[in-house]
C-alpha cells in the first residue's frame, strides 16, 4: 500500500509524523511488514516523501514507543518480534478506548486522502468556494454588532440559540410553508451537530438508524461515533425505495430515518411531491421520526420548488435541519433544527448537556446579515455562478463520457452522481485520477459498509467552469482506458 | 382529578396545550370521562385555567385528531364512542424519546430557576463579569485577522483546531510543566464539549464514570445525556477520598475519573502535591484515564502554584482540559484538550463525527489575542479584581455568619463552599434567599442523586465587593432565623 501524505494537517487532522507512523502500524498490523523486516533509512524515507528527517525520526520514535519497532544504532529500525497484531498497539501504554471509539477510528482509516494532489481539480469537495464568500460585509456586520451590543454578546448564550436569529429563520421557514415560530427552533453548531443532537434524542448505543444508501458519508461516522447501527434503504432514481423503507421502519430497533429529500447527497436527486406524501404515510404508520437534512434548501437553481417533508408533516414526526454552511460559508458554524413540543425541549436539554451554547456573537451577526438582506443578495449571486458551473459540468459529461455512463441532473445544490458501467471500481479509478490531478468522491464512501462501487460524486462547489471541463475530459479518458482493459467483478471492501 | 398546569414547558417537558390534551386523554382513558360526555366550552376552560382560548382550541384539536373527541359546531365537544383505552394516550402524538433523553429531561426539571429575581445579588453565578471583558480589543483583533487572512478563515477548520492557537496554547502549557506540543492538543467548542468528547472516548451508554462529590453540576447532565451512570467519590477538605477512589476504580464498569483538582467546583479546594501523587498512583495501578478539568487554571490569586495532574502524569492517563470561558469570556466557545497518542487521534475523530470543526475565525483571533500579550494583560487586571472580591466575601462571612458555619478559602477561581449546621436544607433556604434578592447555588445541585444538602456555593464571579457584603449579610440573617427555628432532619431528594 503506497504511503499518501496529507501535508496540510489541518485537512488530515493528524500531524505528518503521525500519518507516517500510522502507515507503518497498519502495514505491520495487516502483516505486510513482518517481524524483523527493516524500515527504510530515515534519510531515504525523508527524501522520498519530501519531508524533514526529524519528521521521520519522530514517526520512528512513536513506533518504538508503541513497541512496534526497535532501532539498533548503525544497523537501522526493525519490526519487533511478537510483532503487533492488528489493534495490539492499543494494549500498550494508553488506556483502552471504548469499542464505539475503536469502531469510529476504523472508519476514519478508510477515508480516502487527497493530500498528494495539491493543485488538482477539486471535483470531490462539497465545500463552497471561498472566492464567493461575502467575507468583507460579514466582517463589518460582526464588528458592528459587537460594538453596538457590547460585552454581553460574549457571555454564554441560551442553549436554544440567539432569539433574533431564530426569529429571522422562522420567518424564512414560514415562507416555504414550514409552520414554525422562533420557539420551535434550536440553533446548533453547524448542521453536523444538528444531526448529532437530533439522533441522540431518539436512538442510543445499540439502536439502529435507517439511512438512505448512498448517503452523506459523515453521517456514517456520526452514527459510529454514537455506537449506533445503520440500516440502509436504497435510493432509486426517483428517491427512497418505499417498500424497503416500510420494512426498515417496521423493525423495532430502528428508531429514526435520516433523509435528504432535496438535492440529495451524494446523488443530487430531489424526490417528487407524491413520493414525499407516500414516505410520510409510511413514517406516520410506524410513528418513527424523520430527520430531514435540508442543508442545501437555499440552493435551487432550476425547476419548481418541492415542499419539504417538514412542510407536509401533520404528525409532528419530522425534525427539520437547516444550515448556512453551503449557502453562505461553513465558518459561522450555524445550523438550525426545527421541531415540535417535547422534541424542542429535549433538543435544548441535549444542547446544554453537550456544549452549553454557541457563540452569540456569530449568531447575532448572522441575524443582522439575514435581516438586512445581505444573505439574499449573496444567494442571488451564488445561484447564478452555480447554474453556470452545473451547466458546464453536465455538458462536459454529455460531450466526453463514453456510452454506458449515466449521471443525474440536479436542480440545485452542488453534486452530480455518475454511474460507470458495471465492474468499474471508482475507488481504484480514484488512484488514477489523483495521478492526473483530478479529484472526485468514490462511491464506496457513501455505502454504509464501504463496499466497492461503480459510482462516483462530482461537485461544482470548489471548481469553476473551465477546470470542470478539463476535469471531466481527463476523467472520461481514464474511464475509456479502464473500459478498454475490460470490466472486472467488484470485490474489494474499503472499510 | 384537577387539571394542574405547568406554564414553564421546559420544566414540564410538554407545551401547555398538550398538558391539557393529555389531561383529558387520561380522564377518558381511566373512564372518568365516558362516551358522549361533554367537554367544557373552550371559553370557560380558557378562563378557569387562565390560558389563551387558542391554547384550549389547540388541545381540543389534538384530541379530535387523536380520535378521542368530536366537535359539532354550535353544540360543543364530546367524548367519542369506542373511547381511547387506558394507556392508549402513549400511542398518540409525538414519537418516543430515548430513555437516555427522558432521563436527561427529568434532571432538567430539577434545575433551580432564578428567573424571578431580576436584580438580585448573583452569588450563584459562575459566569465571569462582562464588565471585565476586553470586548473592544477582541473586536479589533477579530476584524484584523479576518481582513488579513480573508475568506479562507470562513472555511471549515480541521477537526483538531486552528494550528496557530494550538501552538500558543502548547507554549503556555509547557510553561506550567505540561509536556505537550501543538500536535497533542485538540481544540473544542468550550470545555463543556471537551468533557463530552473525552468522556465518549472511554465510556459508552451503560458504563460508569467516577466523579467527585460534590461536583460541577453540568457534568451530571452531560453523563445523563450520554446514558452513563456516575459513581460519586467524596471530596474531603484536602481533596478526593483516596480509599473511596481505590474502590471506585477497581470496579470494571468504571471507565474514567472526572476531577477538578485545582479550584475545585463547587468547593474551591486545591489538592496538595503529595495527594496528587497518591491519586496518580491509584489511577495508574488501575490504568483508568483521568479527565482533569483545569477550567480555572489561569485564575490563581494567592498561594503557590501546584503542578497539574497532567504535569505529574508519567503513564499517559491524564486528559487535560483548558478553557477560556472563565479567564477571558465564554462567548468564544473555545476549550483545549491535551492528551497523548491514540487518545488524540480518537478525539480528532470524535470531534469530526460530532460537529466537523469549530470556527477558525474565533480561534485565529484568540491566537492573536494570546500571542500579542493581550490575554496576559487581561489576566493581570482580572486577578486583581478577583482578589479584592474574594477578600470582601471571606471577611463578610467572617463578620456575619453565626457559629457552626464553615467555609473554604480558595486561592483562585470564583467559588467558596459554605457548610451550614446539620439539618439546614440549603434548597429550602434558597427560596427565602430569592425572596430577599440574594442568589446562591444550593448543595443538592452538586450531588449525583440530588439529595438535600446543608452546603451551598457562593461565587464572586458576577457580583462586586459591595453587593457581596450585602448579600452575605442578608444570607447570614436568614441562616440565623432558620437556626432559631431549630434544625430539622434532611429528607427531601430534589431529583
Amino acid at each position: 500500500m503506497p504511503l499518501m501524505l496529507e501535508r496540510d494537517s489541518l485537512r488530515d487532522g493528524r500531524p505528518v509524523y503521525r500519518q507516517i507512523a500510522d502507515h507503518f502500524l497498519a502495514e505491520i498490523g495487516c502483516g505486510r511488514l513482518v517481524t524483523g523486516a527493516r524500515l527504510p533509512a530515515i534519510r531515504d524515507l525523508a527524501r522520498s516523501l519530501e519531508v524533514n528527517r526529524d519528521t521521520v525520526a519522530l514517526a520512528y520514535d512513536a513506533l518504538a514507543n508503541a513497541g512496534a519497532v526497535e532501532s539498533t544504532v548503525g544497523r537501522g529500525t526493525f519490526v519487533r518480534g511478537s510483532a503487533i497484531a492488528p489493534g495490539a498497539a492499543a494494549d500498550l501504554g494508553p488506556p483502552d478506548l471504548s469499542p464505539m471509539t475503536e469502531n469510529l477510528l476504523e472508519l476514519e482509516r478508510a477515508r480516502p486522502r487527497f493530500g498528494s494532489a495539491v493543485d488538482a481539480i477539486p471535483m470531490h469537495s462539497l465545500v463552497p468556494d471561498p472566492a464567493l464568500y461575502p467575507a468583507d460585509s460579514f466582517r463589518k456586520v460582526l464588528s458592528r454588532v459587537l460594538q453596538e451590543v457590547g460585552p454581553e454578546l460574549l457571555l454564554y448564550g441560551g442553549p436554544q440559540g440567539f432569539p433574533r436569529l431564530r426569529e429571522v429563520l422562522a420567518e424564512r421557514l414560514r415562507e416555504v410553508e414550514i409552520d414554525v415560530g422562533a420557539e420551535d427552533i434550536v440553533l446548533c453548531h453547524g448542521a453536523s451537530q444538528g444531526i448529532h443532537l437530533a439522533t441522540r434524542l431518539f436512538a442510543e448505543a445499540g439502536d439502529t438508524v435507517a439511512i438512505e444508501e448512498p448517503t452523506y458519508n459523515n453521517v456514517l461516522a456520526v452514527m459510529r461515533g454514537l455506537g449506533l447501527k445503520t440500516l440502509p434503504v436504497p435510493m432509486r432514481d426517483d428517491g427512497l425505495d418505499l417498500d424497503a423503507l416500510e420494512h426498515a421502519l417496521a423493525r423495532p430497533e430502528v428508531k429514526l430515518l435520516y433523509a435528504i429529500p432535496t438535492f440529495h447527497n451524494p446523488t443530487g436527486i430531489t424526490t417528487a411531491l407524491a413520493h414525499r406524501h407516500r414516505l410520510l404515510e409510511i413514517v406516520a404508520r410506524h410513528r418513527k421520526p424523520v430527520l430531514e437534512d435540508a442543508y442545501e434548501m437555499d440552493l435551487r437553481i432550476s425547476g419548481r420548488a418541492v415542499p419539504s417533508l417538514a412542510a407536509l408533516d401533520t404528525a409532528g414526526l419530522v425534525v427539520h435541519l437547516f444550515s448556512f454552511s453551503k449557502s453562505l460559508f461553513p465558518g459561522a458554524r450555524v445550523g438550525a433544527i426545527s421541531a415540535r413540543g417535547r422534541i424542542v425541549d429535549a433538543l435544548v436539554a441535549q444542547k446544554q448537556a453537550t456544549d452549553l451554547s454557541d457563540s452569540m456573537l456569530l449568531q447575532a451577526a448572522l441575524a443582522e446579515f439575514v435581516a438586512d438582506g445581505s444573505y439574499d443578495r449573496h444567494l442571488r449571486k451564488l445561484r447564478r455562478v452555480l447554474r453556470e458551473r452545473r451547466d458546464a459540468l453536465l455538458s462536459a459529461l454529455e460531450r466526453e463520457m463514453p456510452g454506458g455512463v449515466r449521471w443525474t441532473r440536479p436542480d440545485g445544490g452542488y453534486q452530480v452522481w455518475v454511474e460507470l458501467p458495471e465492474g468499474l471500481d471508482t475507488g481504484e479509478l480514484l488512484a488514477d485520477a489523483v495521478g492526473v490531478g483530478v479529484l472526485f468522491a468514490p462511491g464506496f464512501q457513501f455505502n454504509h459498509d464501504g463496499r466497492a462501487s461503480n459510482r462516483l460524486r462530482l461537485t461544482y462547489a470548489m471548481a469553476d467552469s473551465e477546470p470542470l471541463r478539463r476535469g471531466v475530459e481527463a476523467l472520461a479518458r481514464l474511464v475509456r482506458e479502464r473500459l478498454e482493459r475490460g470490466p472486472r467483478r467488484l470485490a474489494r471492501v474499503h472499510i
